[in-house]
């Protein structure tokens, strides 16, 4: 008889996404003629940069003749996109990282889900609250949680995230193993200063742990002395793997690339206490499970490394930013309390009250789609976010529409 | 302390490749003005079909403006693309497969690999002997075996292909609960009939197994009686999913678009045994640890079903195909047994002794590289497999070759 993952059943559904799509439904059938302006998923809005584009077809030209054509590449990436990633984000900002230790995939997603398949089972998880679904949901899967009970699965540490901390969370009480981080966060805007990665840099060593640094949303820190990397703190090559992704910076969420850095000096332990190479592992699992990413796809994803592709991203995050700083003024100015959208494009509000009533009368009286805090885990009540992926006129739109309403 | 998944540490190192560059490099440093011919791996040369060029740059395009792009798909594919599957693929050869049971991936080898994420840690595997090493390492890492025993792992059922059953294993004699099959079969080229595989859905039945049906190979059946999917067999939606890729017909090994078929009547069971859909299992892992595929990469890939697509994909198959009946008469004439190559873009050759001997005399003699069956399992010794997957002028060659140093 063919078993299933029991773990599988502990899932608690989430409805956080069905729940919006049908109260949105709901809105405009009653409301046939009124817009409606998403500021809900974080999904980015504006083109691809042209660099980007002219390499794309450049690569599918490549394609398209025999001489030129491209097969099966190296399953870790090819190396003119590990060296720029290498070079352009970590070398030329002082972080010690080589080009074989870049790892390129097609999502952040996926490797923030399959990278805990590398540890044992009974290792000690720590995740912050709020934050990205995925961290949990795949820990579950892989049975190291139990049941959900009032909406937190037992077995896992929680790092509350709270305006007390100003949603960085503090170091655990209970010995952990391995820990989720997520700077700036989803889905808060928040953002770690050096000193306080140092903090957890130090834990991890002490305790060889290991940290799973989601820096996602690098490219938006405006803000020159905080850190964009967590290999900018000293020690990190020791204890961290870093996720990165094209989506946010270069518009690629519907074109697919990603990266994650996992340093030689990475190191697990055996049963018996022996040390592994967490690069060794790593490299096993990604060549046994993943046959890298279209060519024509890491040819448009190091054109983002040229003089030209650098403006043309830099322009793109300088744009969503513009959107951020507005909402949060505007926000600010109609007497709630925000954090993020200085270095992030979220903008966490305090919604004084249930995340879903808020989101109902953005939707009901300004026809604006936020995302409810709940459905970011526990401490996610009683906020909303806001995303700063549209277009500017929209967001002015829906500002004014949201402040007429509130 | 930051432990490791103990299963990794069972893992037998591959030296297949890396043995193989290891030989060629040698032979050519040793011999710097021979050129060689390279007839090891699977992966195709021809260019990518033009329909599919063509449909690429139109949606690298789309990507190019505001009011076209395309940011996150869903995570099962484009309708567009599920739907060109559902009814290219089965409808019109008449099977009964609908558009949502159709999930798009980057890679044939990724979702053969992911799949078994959903059983249970104990479910019985039966993985046939010679295969493509990516189930037996997948089960490794998951915990599904014991340690490795001369060449094969405790706790696996290996199902034997041998010239005595001409590469189509019998089935088990002992239970199983999860069973891989591969056909067209990569190495062996071995091609199952429908009354062959009808006894493998029928054991299924009986024992409420599953088989995970590879057809990467499928596009490659010549023999109009042959199936080319396991879903043309009666009963085959209770017990079968299937694999599919772009790969091999359509020469997207570097493009990155595959396919698994999961009936919605697909039954897994609880410990306490009670029904749980696959299918929505399946969507659950899929939907949280991936994020579909590139939107001009499933556009170029949708492209196969129009109708220039499919006389370009024919032409393809077909080039593949004379190679591969070149190959497999000219190495009968010189007196060795062959299966594959009939309907199957492999021919596997009874080397008539050890298969890195018969390696080493082609690519000293010939200079042609073929693939030591070793590699495949324990019953691949004795054996190479030889691709067809190049130019005809290079296959020409490389027989005249042979031909000369045998």
């Amino acid at each position: 008889m063919i078993k299933i993952n029991e773990n599988y059943k502990k899932l608690q559904a989430s409805y956080l996404f069905s729940d919006i799509a049908k109260r949105v439904s709901s809105f405009q059938e009653a409301n046939p003629d009124k817009d409606i302006i998403r500021l809900g998923i974080g999904d980015v809005t504006r083109a691809l940069p042209e660099a980007c584009v002219k390499a794309f077809h450049a690569a599918v030209d490549e394609m398209a003749a025999d001489a030129t054509f491209h097969g099966y590449g190296p399953e870790q990436g090819y190396d003119f996109l590990r060296q720029a990633i290498a070079e352009g984000d970590y070398q030329s900002r002082g972080c010690n990282i080589a080009t074989d230790e870049v790892f390129v995939s097609d999502g952040a997603k996926c490797d923030s889900g399959n990278f805990q398949e590398i540890f044992a089972d009974d290792v000690r998880v720590a995740i912050p609250d709020p934050v990205y679904p995925v961290y949990v949901d795949t820990n579950v899967m892989a049975g190291r949680t139990g049941a959900a009970e009032n909406g937190r699965y037992t077995g896992l540490t929680y790092l509350d995230g709270t305006k007390a901390n100003g949603f960085i969370p503090a170091l655990p009480t209970e010995p952990v193993d391995l820990i989720y981080l997520c700077f700036p966060n989803n889905p808060t805007g928040a953002t770690a200063t050096k000193a306080q990665l140092k903090q957890w840099v130090d834990y991890a060593k002490q305790n060889k742990a290991l940290i799973l640094f989601d820096a996602a949303y690098e490219a938006f820190v405006q803000d020159p002395d905080l850190p964009r990397s967590i290999f900018e703190i000293e020690g990190a090559r020791e204890v961290a793997v870093e996720f990165r992704s094209f989506s946010k910076n270069a518009g690629f969420t519907g074109t697919r690339c990603a990266y994650t850095v996992v340093p030689k000096d990475c190191t697990a332990y055996t049963e018996a206490g022996e040390p592994v190479s967490i690069h060794e592992l790593w490299n096993r699992r990604h060549t046994t499970k993943f046959n890298s990413v279209s060519y024509p796809v890491q040819k448009a994803a190091a054109a983002v490394y040229t003089a030209e592709g650098q403006a043309q991203v830099a322009e793109l995050v300088a744009y969503y930013m513009k959107n951020a700083k507005y909402i949060r003024e505007q926000i600010e100015n109609l007497g709630y309390d925000c954090i993020g959208g200085e270095n992030s494009p979220y903008i966490w509000i305090d919604a004084k009250g249930d995340s879903w009533d808020f989101f109902d009368t953005l939707l009901n009286n300004a026809g604006v789609v936020c995302t409810p805090g709940a459905g970011f885990g526990k401490c996610g009540e009683g906020y909303i976010r806001i995303s700063a992926f549209n277009s500017f006129e929209n967001v002015q739109q829906a500002m004014e529409r949201v402040k007429a309403s509130l």
